[in-house]
């Protein structure tokens, strides 16, 4: 890769960005295929109409959307945020395989709140875990961001502005109440942590002019 | 990567093609052998010959290599889509994060189909769902080379003559009918949208001399 | 990707071998590793000691290694022909994508085979269809290697010697009649199928000096 | 890759680096992420709560997170390795691809000791095979690292003193003895294999200041 560290000089203890990327690369797109895996084929059954069926499955679809949307969001920042880098030491390479370890469960979370969203009895703990998934994503995501940001500037290919530092960690941290939010709201109604995932999903994708895109490109 | 623009005079709020590649190429990588899923080993019955049990699951094998070739279509026409690219915004990384999103959903949609062919009830319904979900997949595509070829010329390395932009946009979007037509020719009958899906296959892999060749390098 | 050919003067209806080289290592490196699927942990049973579940699984041990190597194999002779190529064209990207396809079905005949070997009607079918995977995908192979080496020479990055060209022919072809031999020894015994494949798979594991590296190399 | 040996003066039989890491990267990413399958969502059944039902399953989180933590520690050390070489050469390739094998093998067993950790019977065999499959994959890195500093100094990118030789050596080789430990703890009980990986896992994680970090670096 040609952003590797041969020719820069930086202490010998630190790694290229390039294979940390792929290797990144690669673990997110498979977590967020393996989504797949939940949108279930229902079993035909004599008297059961296959719309019926498909029906039925509707928190499968949603949840479907929702986390694809969500570990995409993660991808995209994770690509911002690894753009500015130089190199990584040891710190961040453990930080970054702790962000892909909660990356990777959240395939298990989703088909766990979709197979109990319509459960009496199990909804509220499967909402706060999804949401709680995805809280636990977010706080690394922003641990590893405050580590390469704050403490270790000399990483970075570019000085950054005390303003700009500020508006990437802001935007990072943004998602940590929401999905906190999200979390709590699954105490009163798992169908009220849907819609703040949603919501929150919205938010990220709505191109919000100049002013977002500047966040979000430095 | 070599195509990442830091080089390049564009606004801050671009990112370089190469990391968009590698992740998209990741996930069209895992999805496509994700199909293998849906072949499945039948189980050993008493007194049923393996040759039996094999010979029921054909239409596994025929949605295994009919969705095969239509998503690798997809592979090359997006590999076509990205050479031209100097760069991408966030209204193109949105996009693509959906296309995606589509892509990871046909293994569910051709296990699907392949389920239900045979089944009286839900034939009809699980073709139509099989054609409309590469019919959303290939809108999703046409408005992601619509955007970039159209709206957003400066993110092109080279600019296009009208004829060029004519002949991208009109191959792409030929999939769109085709596959509406396959989506409607399964409420006559499955089997209508297997050869639908089978002719449009066909159509992309035959060369067709340099015509073709001129429209699809380009 | 550095090899791509934005700086050549080939004709326009070609492309830089890096997407080619990255998407072909995804799917092969997620066909390879969904072979684990095949590896079942047993359900526990009463009575039954987990020693001897395991035992009754050995078909999937082996099948797991033999088809293992033999798809690290197939990688590694992909790596060594696309190394020599300066660009692909629509015809390369097209058996390119036929061969995947085989390769991404050998999980599934693997697990076809393992579960059959030890069930007395459908064993010898099972390793007809395992060892005939194989042969397919070997034929598609050295059609992909004869259309590179021999019909489109000016992909090349260097021009080949006859002798160069007869060597990585005669290489990938050796795979053709050894396979053959392995489905037709599953007409006899599916135990002599497996035989064949582990002396293939030790015929190309084994170094062989000089003469073999330079064949192997070039 | 910009590391391919297009422009080196290495023998003919030797491979550039770039696709094998972008190889080794993709079957590593796939096989870390498949931990995921073992973690399985609950049956809903009435009468159990979903927290009851979740509790049972924790030997299959602490095995996600322990493996997944040794998958990562192996991606970082073959990283490193990686880093050092110029090339490699077909003895590399083999063993590079045996090391893959093993790995690739491992959520399996993973999922084969979280099934068994409460089984009565069958959770010392359990423990065995999983500390013993960490321990054979411990001995393939051994093994490959040895060949390439020891018995392959060409291929290095820079010469290595005799202390650098030892310090790389000696890091790999300690998870030997540990693995080993922890499979012989499976024969008294597994809960000591448990401890002994979780003991594995922090010596690596947990930075222990300059001294490591040299080691590691180079």
């Amino acid at each position: 890769m040609g952003s590797d560290n041969q020719r820069t000089r930086l202490p010998a203890q630190t790694y290229g960005t390039g294979r940390v990327e792929a290797f990144s690369d690669g673990v997110i797109a498979v977590a967020i295929t393996l989504l797949v895996l939940d949108l279930r084929v229902p079993e035909p059954i004599a008297g059961v109409s296959l719309a019926h069926s498909l029906g039925e499955l509707w928190p499968n679809y949603l949840a479907y959307v929702i986390s694809f949307l969500a570990i995409g969001i993660m991808w995209i920042n994770h690509h911002s945020m690894m753009k500015r880098l130089m190199a990584v030491d040891h710190s961040a390479l453990v930080l970054n395989l702790l962000l892909l370890l909660c990356i990777v469960a959240l395939p298990f979370t989703t088909a766990l709140f979709s197979t109990y969203l319509n459960d009496r009895s199990g909804a509220h703990l499967a909402a706060v875990i999804y949401a709680g998934s995805f809280l636990v994503t977010s706080v690394v995501f922003v641990a590893l961001q405050w580590l390469l940001v704050v403490r270790r500037p000399y990483l970075l290919s570019e000085p950054l502005t005390p303003v700009q530092r500020r508006s990437i960690l802001l935007r990072g941290a943004v998602a940590v109440p929401a999905y906190l939010l999200a979390a709590l709201a699954g105490l009163l109604t798992p169908y009220l942590t849907l819609a703040v995932c949603i919501g929150l999903g919205i938010f990220y994708f709505v191109p919000l002019g100049p002013r977002f895109a500047s966040a979000a490109g430095r």
